[in-house]
């Protein structure tokens, strides 16, 4: 277990040293990398081929935010991706995300880090940046680079989008097996890019939606159902590849390595759901709500059978059933990799809770595969009742970084 | 650890049974009490003479909820109230909110547990009941039966109350160590009170800011500071008879047992603060950022030594210092048990996170405890250049529950 070992307000109050084995300076970087995070406590390795935070196993909390560039300079933002790299580096890590107490020793200068998460451990916790399509506007040169993929969504039947919490020049996905250490980290990534960059929005999570691995048991969502079942799993090596990553020949080859990301938030009117039967909640999934069996089946992880039929000779799984319209069979293959978390935001002012669940879906190229199952999702789900999409975003999540000379979007601004 | 163990889905989909050893219909009941937590997957006991969720050692995470009451028949809130107590002594013991399914099995009719717990342990939770100065209106008869000790606080300087977030008829704490286990149990009581009660205000919270025991590590706030160092703790049995738990010649003998509850919803403008030195925030608190120690102490328990001067002639810990005016010695020796969390909802749209503390302390009389200390912090703490009161609650938390045949409440319909 790594803990946050940094001294800190030395110059104030003589040395006060934060655990055993504290050495003073000691820079994160030499620390052995480790391979796999073994508990919750541990560090995941931050540097690689792909962004951590994508396949990694879907930690338990999120902070999701986006921001807007507020400097027309390109070199400003290169420099304040390069701070941030670093600092994702260490945070990543379980260090501060700069050398801790004041700058230089100075107690009259302000810390390097906000404190909050001093002796805390990693947690976990992965730091993964995205790129909106608005980056890639007359600002910063960057037009003749933007992905085709980025291409706008389609407005979807029944969502009412707030700009006011969609979209965003960037965006940080923050998971954690802490709140306490995502919170941090955005926090500290906000406040190095003070005067370049602005919290556009920002969103919190728990109780993560998907499984992202064989390892995992598959979570509930807030209607009760388990989610994510059939999501697309670190292990899928071979579909990954087809499905997830981005690759040199798919249009940007400074995008090889990375994946395209869809977020949604999805207000359900859990008050109605609770009031509608057991039945026709599992009809409207297609599964049980107890086990996740599909209607006919007896287990979670059976085989959808489409063409079964109950003794009433009506398809077990019915035409319009969730699990049906979303169905890889039903959009020539298309999959997602889901790693949406459940959000109570408060109240909303009448008598109700203001919850659902923030979608996060990670893919190829969105047109042939969020779109279009979306697209199905909003004309005939009868979940539609209980739902509503109220914000939505979508990013170009660069390659991994490789090492400590690279950094994030690099390929982009250099390639 | 106990999981939820219940049948569910059963008419729908065949046996499902959810974990090994799961008996069918078993009630929570038939389980012994068990004397403490001894993990954060374990249940915390539900009855006893004061109410769980005070002196319990702080679990991370918060869900706290007010309603206001929307029948106007006192028979209809007792009974209201008895059902909470029936849910809560499951909802607590790591059960479903009632029998799972469908109501006598039938599949026909919606759930009686909303699900999303399902398979998810105890994780510690409590839920913690309070009657706020309006339930005592002329609505249920109950008007002579205020508690002096809910007079309306004083409208504090700086303060910037926003009604809709503040007060309510009845709140209930819930705490637990997994998020999923705090929302489902709230959620779950907002259904069964469904006609009767409407949620006015809801906050999620997480890093409890104070630990009430001292097992705990002390955690730390948004600003990045130990929070609770001096807080009364669950150990401290004579000073929480003096200070805690209301008794029974304190003008309202049916709270002997019980406690008044205040809530302060605190904005901090964390962005202002993290541009302040180091050396400016440890005056500001009067203790050191990295340990907690006091200004001119070592150590974070080291006792508090108000005339200690430093070499340049000055008092080490300032007039204005926070640890100063919050000190019980200011105070004619009143202390609160505080067990508050941190919360961050999402961004405010000028593009700072909406972040802060949520406050909240138990005391035996807010007029003496709660009022003067902020009182004193709203006058001359530094404090408050970084930090706003926006929401602000009071409620008369009765006695404990005694066992099956009581309910929350009872000794103030039936005493």
């Amino acid at each position: 277990m790594v803990t946050r070992r940094k001294l800190l307000g030395l110059g104030a109050a003589g040395a006060a040293v934060l655990g055993a084995g504290a050495v003073a300076g000691r820079s994160v970087l030499d620390d052995p990398p480790q391979a796999h995070a073994s508990s919750t406590a541990d560090p995941v390795p931050f540097y690689g081929e792909h962004q951590a935070g994508i396949v990694t196993p879907a930690q338990d909390r999120l902070h999701f935010t986006a921001f807007d560039v507020i400097t027309d300079d390109r070199a400003e933002l290169v420099e304040l991706l390069q701070e941030w790299t670093a600092a994702a580096a260490r945070l990543t890590q379980g260090k501060e995300a700069g050398s801790f107490g004041a700058v230089g020793g100075a107690p009259e200068a302000a810390p390097d880090d906000t404190g909050e998460a001093l002796g805390l451990p990693a947690s976990g916790l992965t730091l993964t940046i995205g790129f909106g399509a608005s980056l890639f506007d007359e600002r910063f040169g960057l037009a003749a680079k933007r992905p085709a993929q980025l291409a706008p969504l389609p407005k979807f039947p029944g969502e009412r989008l707030d700009p006011a919490i969609s979209g965003g020049d960037l965006c940080v996905q923050a998971c954690a097996h802490d709140p306490q250490v995502a919170v941090h980290a955005i926090r500290n990534l906000a406040r190095i890019g003070f005067g370049r960059v602005s919290v556009r929005w920002s969103q919190l999570g728990f109780g993560r939606t998907s499984s992202t691995s064989r390892n995992q048991v598959t979570p509930r969502n807030l209607m009760g159902f388990k989610d994510g079942t059939n999501n697309l799993k670190l292990e899928d090596a071979a579909l990954l590849n087809d499905q997830l990553w981005a690759a040199a020949g798919d249009g940007s080859p400074w995008m090889a390595g990375g994946s395209y990301l869809v977020t949604r938030k999805i207000r359900m009117m859990v008050e109605t759901w609770d009031r509608t039967s057991l039945a026709e909640q599992e009809q409207i999934f297609g599964r049980t709500k107890g086990e996740g069996a599909p209607l006919g089946g007896k287990a979670e992880f059976d085989e959808l059978d489409f063409a079964a039929k109950g003794p009433d000779g009506k398809p077990y799984i019915s035409d319009v059933a969730h699990v049906r319209l979303a169905h890889p069979s039903s959009h020539g293959g298309a999959r997602l990799l889901r790693r949406g978390y459940n959000f109570v935001d408060g109240s909303d002012g009448l008598g109700r809770l203001d919850a659902g669940l923030f979608f996060i879906a990670y893919q190829r190229d969105p047109r042939r595969q969020f779109v279009p199952i979306q697209l199905s999702l909003a004309r005939h789900d009868v979940l539609n009742e209980y739902i509503q999409h109220v914000s939505s975003g979508l990013f170009a999540c660069p390659p991994g970084v490789r090492d400590a000379g690279d950094y994030w979007g690099r390929t982009l601004f250099e390639g």
